[in-house]
């Protein structure tokens, strides 16, 4: 970083993931878009399982990667070709959006070298959110995309058996373009696609498609750096994240978040309030709407797909968190709070709301209503501060909606697991079904350095109940800034949280990822089960501890029980058995022909040795 | 281990755990007992926080730990005075006990030294275990033990607000002997004390009482010896495990056992029936009821608390899992349905079942009735084989009751969220509210290597609902023998999921220990913080990664934020400056009020140069 005009040095890791291997499906339509999946062949002539993939170009071992010059800007000719949108001389970027304020940009990291000159933005008079589209009955090439990319491209109501328990959610057999036009239509997703960041591939959030995860990366004053925040986003997204927020509060804000934009294929998001302190300072005081609203133009330009805007923190609602234990926990909430007091005026955020919303309907990005007044700990669940808040947002909804600009709620945060229904259910009545973003929630606050298991038990839960993207915690959790094994622990934790509550909610197709490994476990496929799992390499690192030998991937046993004891294998001799008796499976199923069937079996498994069972015709799961 | 005739070298953890005194409160009652605990002191003149204590003696630094003499039996007077026990001359100790055929013990490992000669029994006649002194009006020794220890030795009723969802379950403000009596009469509370355990310290198991976790050591045919395995009971308890299962397959299982139960605070469980297989060599068809009981015999001898017994694979029952994912995932329960197949007969467990019961009340070991037959994988959750056991474990429990001998009821396994309720109410109804003992639940199977987290997650929920002991789960399950960090993961893991419960569940006291960690948090008491959380010295290694200076101890910051953004900081700035206009906390919740306060505030908030708050006392949290 010490020389700024010569290339950036980023590494970050490529390669596929471990056992599976990239595929594009051509949407069925036959309009000739790709969506990028993964597919994870298996051993034994089982069929191949296709699964969501987040990690873009960077597992393709077909694709060049460059990080100077960014990702492929993959959606620009759909832009292009709606004629909505103008390109114009953008806003320069000024040394205070670095932090630096002083006349030149010493101190700095180098800039993105191929930043685009002229950033689009849409033509006086017209809307350009899909949000827009979606109203006028329009079927964007985004829609589709994400239609075929939650189908994991094939038909599935075929063979489905569905089971679950979704509370009143909607979820299809087979998810439609027609029905992500309706369910962005009526709000109830979003596909946060800013016609400035063209490298993403588009995604929903929203209650009727899978549960999705956030990632925070960013760094602050205290650590980190340009390098280490682009190799997160890369991190993050290969093990999983669907979208991420850029949350620096450091220097080089604007020159790390062009770095991360360009190169990331998944939306990002941001709180704009966090740039416009650096600013004025770091004195929340000082903060103007005037300087608020250059920023969002600026990160506009840039191309955020997301912004975090705090305007549900009304003057009113402060004095409601003067009896909590941990006030406000949200860095947003705070410095708004301050601004409010110090100046004894309502919110500009909330004041200037409809000018924040022609700016995003410019750009089409969508509102992350921030949730400024969350609690920070068990005692301040559900307190009257939290809702409030929560009702406002609700209002903020509906004017958002009015200009068709596209909304998600955020959510808590600390919530005990008997008040985290009633989080989901006042925020689907006061909020229009907009999709839920939570914070976890934790459901203790007694165990730091725990807290992605804390808040990952309440995370499934409400991503059960009907939460649509779940925003991660890491192991540094009110510790500190997290590094890249803490990005990698947290977006694991956060997989298997939003996979489990799909699971319940019924989700047609989640339940075939959880099947194949247990099949694979069960035969003792190793290697099959490894890659099929959310960590691979974890999986087998820990496997290898105890049993490194080549060998033992094929063993069937571990070294918790060996080999005597493994139940699974003990388990196979007693089916072989069976089966060797020529006993269809059916007749297991009535006890007085078991007696029978049992006689005979008995006889012969003592003629035979007592050792049986591998691959007889008759047997389910071969 | 060279040297059979040498005393062993065993290392454990001994010292108090960092930031805890150990206490030790007598009984209320006056009798002169005394009951472990620990407080937690706090700065700033904060009230100290009295904790649950499972780690016995080796966290107190006035004890002389020796592993050679095993802990003090502490309660052993209470045992002799009820005067319906006698020693006798104990079952020999053969050969194949540690898996040895030979004649000489060569292969072996130093027995402890200091085994008891003379077992008790209950007198001819006479029963012994806790249900029967209870069912009798009688509150023994152990029962106020209990009572005490649940109440962390304070009133709680006087300053109480209950606040929680127990779906039915009876929680009273105040535990009394009196209370504990009661709920172990009738079978919702087991305390599971063998007479030749008089090392623990006793503990209750129901659904009324704090939610308790068992840890799972022992050694296996490819792993482990004795040293790892008595570190790994000592390191467990130190962490919160409320009992021990000792499940051993290898060598030395009675050796091994011996040196575990000499030294352990907590009750001890088994499956009896690994240690009876490795007496027929791994050869299931060759178990003998027989064998079994003198099993039993030689285990009881030795102060085992509670058996696993898989009473409810039934021959019939077996069948039912032909068409199952994962088959029986249950050691126990793989074995024996392997012997009723072989032998074309009834479970010898199911037939001899009174028998065992005769045994287990001579000794006062109580029943862990063993889940054979639970689901190994989401597809197999909640199926008809499962049910099945289930209804038999109902049947068994009334029959063990009929003797006055304690029962609890083993629990899944692999659950998905949807069908987790579901499993607490059939046993509810099944089993008379025997207390359920659950593994988990896992909430999906695709997550190997962070099967900590899938299942608690399931088991923070089934603990809500009314589970009353969670069976902890590593980061290593399925793949191989935990270590002594897995066992300390999977134990924080689980102290926090089982909290969790507590919480949820509206017990008195749970919030206490949260509201002072966040208070702390707030207030940047940082070695507070880390002390009253569940793993003290990981806290400060994660915040002490990016800023390990001694100073950092009390910065109102951390690196996450740094000290422009902390929002905690900014928060105590709003309050501060509310307070210096001396406007007591009522005044806030007035909005209309707040407008008129908020424009005198905003005025002194820029005359004091906007910088505000410390311990001004009308602060509420000070």
């Amino acid at each position: 970083m010490a020389d700024i005009n010569s290339p950036v040095e980023i590494g970050v890791t490529t390669g596929p993931i471990r056992g599976s291997r990239k595929v594009y499906v051509g949407a069925r339509t036959g309009s000739g878009i790709r969506v990028a999946m993964r597919e994870i062949d298996l051993e034994g002539g089982e069929p191949s399982v296709r699964v969501y993939d987040t990690s873009g170009p960077y597992t393709d071992p077909e694709a060049l990667i460059d990080i100077n010059a960014g990702l492929a800007p993959i959606r620009r000719d759909w832009i292009m070709a709606r004629g909505d949108v103008e390109d114009y001389a953008g806003r320069e970027v000024k040394p205070e959006d670095n932090g630096q304020l002083g006349p030149d940009r010493s101190g700095g990291v180098p800039g993105f070298p191929n930043v685009v000159k002229r950033p689009l933005r849409a033509k006086a008079g017209m809307n350009v959110t899909q949000m827009h589209y979606a109203r006028r009955g329009i079927i964007t090439p985004e829609m589709e995309y994400v239609a075929e990319r939650e189908n994991l491209g094939r038909e599935i109501a075929a063979d489905l058996i569905r089971d679950g328990e979704s509370w009143g959610a909607e979820i299809p057999d087979v998810i439609t373009p027609e029905f992500v036009r309706s369910e962005v239509a009526r709000g109830r997703a979003i596909i946060p696609s800013n016609i400035n960041h063209p490298e993403s591939e588009p995604m929903a959030i929203g209650r009727n498609f899978l549960v999705k995860i956030n990632a925070n990366i960013g760094n602050s004053a205290v650590a980190s750096d340009v390098a280490q925040e682009v190799d997160k986003m890369v991190w993050a997204t290969r093990w999983g994240a669907d979208t991420i927020m850029d949350l620096s509060t450091g220097r080089n804000i604007h020159d790390t978040r062009e770095w991360i934009i360009r190169n990331s294929p998944v939306p990002i998001g941001t709180v704009p309030i966090y740039q416009a302190l650096e600013k004025v300072g770091g004195i929340a005081e000082d903060l103007t709407w005037e300087i608020f609203r250059d920023t969002l133009i600026e990160q506009a330009e840039q191309g955020v797909d997301y912004f975090t805007i705090h305007a549900g923190v009304r003057l009113p609602y402060i004095p409601m968190t003067a009896r909590r234990v941990t006030g406000i926990v949200s860095r947003g909430g705070s410095i708004m709070a301050k601004w409010c007091l110090a100046h004894h005026k309502e919110s500009f955020l909330y004041e200037h709301f409809d000018e924040i919303t022609e700016i995003m309907k410019a750009y089409d990005i969508a509102y992350s209503l921030g949730d400024g007044l969350r609690p920070g700990s068990i005692a301040d669940a559900n307190d009257e501060a939290q809702f409030a808040e929560l009702y406002t947002l609700g209002e903020l909804t509906k004017r958002a909606w009015e200009q068709d600009v596209q909304v998600m709620i955020e959510g808590p945060g600390h919530v005990p697991m008997h008040k985290i229904k009633q989080n989901m259910e006042k925020q689907l009545e006061a909020c229009g079904e907009a999709p839920f973003y939570t914070l976890g929630p934790l459901v203790t606050d007694i165990a730091p350095g725990y807290d992605h298991i804390t808040s990952g038990i309440g995370a499934a839960q409400i991503g059960w109940y009907g939460t649509a993207m779940l925003c991660y915690v890491t192991p540094k959790e009110h510790l500190g800034l997290p590094d890249r094994d803490d990005v990698k622990v947290g977006v694991v934790t956060y997989k298997l949280a939003a996979h489990a509550a799909d699971l319940a909610k019924g989700h047609p197709a989640a339940q075939v990822r959880d099947d194949a490994l247990s099949k694979a476990r069960f035969e003792f496929r190793w290697r099959d089960q490894f890659n099929l799992s959310l960590d691979p390499e974890t999986a087998e690192q820990y496997h290898d501890q105890t049993l490194p030998a080549e060998g033992a991937k094929s063993a069937h046993f571990c070294s918790m029980c060996g080999p005597k004891f493994c139940s699974m294998k003990i388990t196979q001799e007693v089916r072989d058995f069976a089966a060797k008796q020529n006993a269809a499976p059916e007749t297991f199923l009535a006890a007085e022909d078991a007696e029978k069937g049992m006689a005979e079996m008995s006889e012969k498994f003592r003629e035979i040795g007592g050792q049986l069972y591998v691959g007889a015709p008759d047997r389910e799961h071969d």
